[in-house]
């Protein structure tokens, strides 16, 4: 693995799972290996969990973080090919990616979607210009459509939590009062596909995710009936696919609460908006294991890098 | 001691006096102590010497310093109980701070009051709040009412400085442009009501600290006279407490000068406006140790990390 | 050397081109010379490269580097002498350079010109006073009349690529959207004057850099024809500098074209815009040494940080 952009990228979803697993149980264990090297995490957009765990990351492996949002610290970055640049960017991906690869010895990058041009976003222009430019691994901390260290951290806490061979797991939409991106969601489907689990969508009807994505994963419309019998049920807000970026219901109905929810535990990626997402009565009980999954991202990331580290040259 | 939040939570000054003096002679000795554990500086207000000095500090003891400019780095976060977060809050505190104890060993923390609603600030809502919901040890790098690592600071560099057993020290208003927090204050009136000093606080009619918080201590309003024999002025603007968060005073007369101070030493928290809190003469002459004032912030700090490190099991 | 402000802080530029080429053959050679020191960047503008490569030339060496955006993570400094600071600057750079020099070993400064008051500019009173009020080391990361961490780049550059004894080297002006500062074309003038080239500018009447600088160093505003037989040609804008930040021509003939630089190498300090400055046929060809010169950043920054501490006392 050179880049780890994608779900698909996990070659073998259960051994890496154990092998989380195992960092998780000695942290430091490879504190020499990535002794000297350096970690550039570029920021597009704003981060708090993945901001600290991928530091957290990257220390507990020895490596230097470098931390830098972009517009703020520098500037506006060009991604278009072949543009007059005589506008708001100041310096081309070409440029920047290959000239940050000179710096760092793995870059990682967070860059959310449009939301309003859906080709570009499904382009993945960012996340791709820096893979063709840099020289360097690139990993995705959050990019258009996909969010895959979330992912892989949510298949270690289904992993660590299952107290059955086959537990049911339910993606289930959630009202928000903005348009959210399907970055979290897709990541959790393509992991979920890849794990042994009974996995069943429920959204509001004009709220199904891009259909290469859920491929033959169930949906269903009938968010209390989906419900039943589940032991995770996992909660994210998005906007509509179908009429991309778009708010098409705040049904305050599809908001979780402790009833519906019953014996399942309750997962998200975080943040969270409380009674408006899911009721205070559901985080504040052990049904939630919202906090044990942010730690997971510690881990998740760190065999990301661990991986990146052993492959690359030294 | 778990957090250090207040002056209170110095058992014993003279002898924390005594250790950080031996931490400021040999700032490494230590360097390993903290070797592969993280600091996470949160900011939701600016700071320079906090955020320089307890850096500074983390890394004479072998800590990994991560530090996070809140709103700007990562989004607005909600401290109301039962709040329908369908507002500009997209994280409430019991998880952020629930998450960031799992990336970081101990969570610092610096948020101003708001100066218009008494109540809320003298709650301590935020700092209470990072208590209540983190799982690791907590720091005041001044909140609401309370600055206490640099109260700290300000009695080891009068200790360093005193000539004689029992020095005067004066607690001086000065004006100002803007209506400025009473935390420093709070923090230097607690430390000195803990040290061996003659201490008087003095300052305009309608500006008197909280009384909980001065208690016996003495308040004039006639500065010159109070200045008479002082052997240290320590000085700070504040809005008025009774009338809350309010300038009802700007008169300049209260700025401090050469021909006032007379033989005492100057001392400040800073940042200080030239001219406005103070003339150039006094900050420009030997009179002022608000240089060897700021220097002593890295050793308060490195000591109450050491002692939090110490005591919180591996 | 106690500062690095200049290229004129450098006293012999072919031993230290010498020098840095070594660290980039070896660059952890000297990974324990800064062993518990901090270096402090310190940011009143944007930046990238000089953010990045400086941060890795500390890290090469053992440094901590702890990175500051001024006026974002604290508040405006004041530089007036004798100022009432009664306005929007809430602290004085007397009180913030000797701060920072109890928490640094070293100062690294950016600040841009005003590009409007010419006599302030020159005077260069940022960095002038960050020597004049800290106590410790200034190096300067791009100030309002100079940049020499990219001077001295670019000078390991062209000795890393030439291929004859006294290479020919041009820097041309090109047009740009907004004023530019001088500080790029004025410490690649005085590298280049120190080296053994055969040095010409070709720039548009009236954008003649400040004749001190350029001194003897041929002018002229063919740029088609001074390009002939060229090795190097170096591209920037800059503002007028007779008519002080002024934008005075914006014609596009002056873009650098694959057509017009022939076998010569194309060098930019980056950030660089397409097509407004240079065509992408010139970047995306292997004429463009770009990417190799910003990789030279670290070195030119490494070297200067261990000249720096090897003279220091520890």
């Amino acid at each position: 693995m050179k880049n780890y952009t994608s779900i698909h990228d996990i070659d073998n979803l259960h051994s890496w799972i154990e092998d989380a697993k195992a960092l998780k149980a000695n942290p430091l264990k490879h504190v020499t290996l990535g002794q000297h090297k350096t970690i550039g995490l570029l920021f597009f957009n704003s981060s708090l969990r993945t901001r600290l765990s991928t530091q957290k990351a990257a220390l507990n492996l020895g490596m230097n973080p470098i931390v830098m949002n972009v517009s703020g610290d520098a500037w506006g970055i060009e991604f278009g090919d072949g543009t007059v640049m005589n506008g708001n960017t100041a310096e081309h991906i070409k440029e920047a990616a290959a000239v940050v690869s000179q710096y760092c010895d793995i870059i990682a990058v967070r860059a959310f979607p449009t939301l309003t041009d859906k080709t570009l976003d499904e382009s993945e222009h960012v996340i791709n210009a820096f893979i063709k430019y840099a020289s360097v691994p690139i990993v995705n901390m959050e990019s258009a459509t996909g969010h895959p260290l979330q992912g892989f951290t949510d298949a270690i806490t289904i992993s660590e939590f299952a107290k059955k061979a086959k537990p049911k797991v339910v993606l289930s939409w959630a009202p928000h009062v903005k348009a959210l991106p399907h970055a979290v969601a897709n990541s959790f489907v393509q992991a979920m596909q890849k794990m042994d689990v009974e996995f069943v969508i429920t959204n509001p009807e004009g709220y199904n995710l891009n259909p290469e994505i859920t491929g033959n994963t169930p949906i269903t419309h009938n968010q209390e009936e989906t419900f039943k019998n589940a032991d995770f049920v996992y909660v994210k807000n998005w906007s509509s696919y179908s009429d991309y970026g778009k708010i098409l219901n705040t049904d305050p109905n599809w908001m979780i609460t402790k009833a519906k929810l019953g014996d399942a535990k309750f997962m998200h990626c975080l943040p969270v908006r409380r009674n408006v997402i899911v009721e205070d009565a559901v985080l504040d009980s052990d049904s939630s294991i919202v906090i044990q999954q942010a730690n997971n991202r510690t881990y998740a990331a760190q065999l990301v890098l661990k991986k990146i580290l052993e492959r690359s040259p030294s």
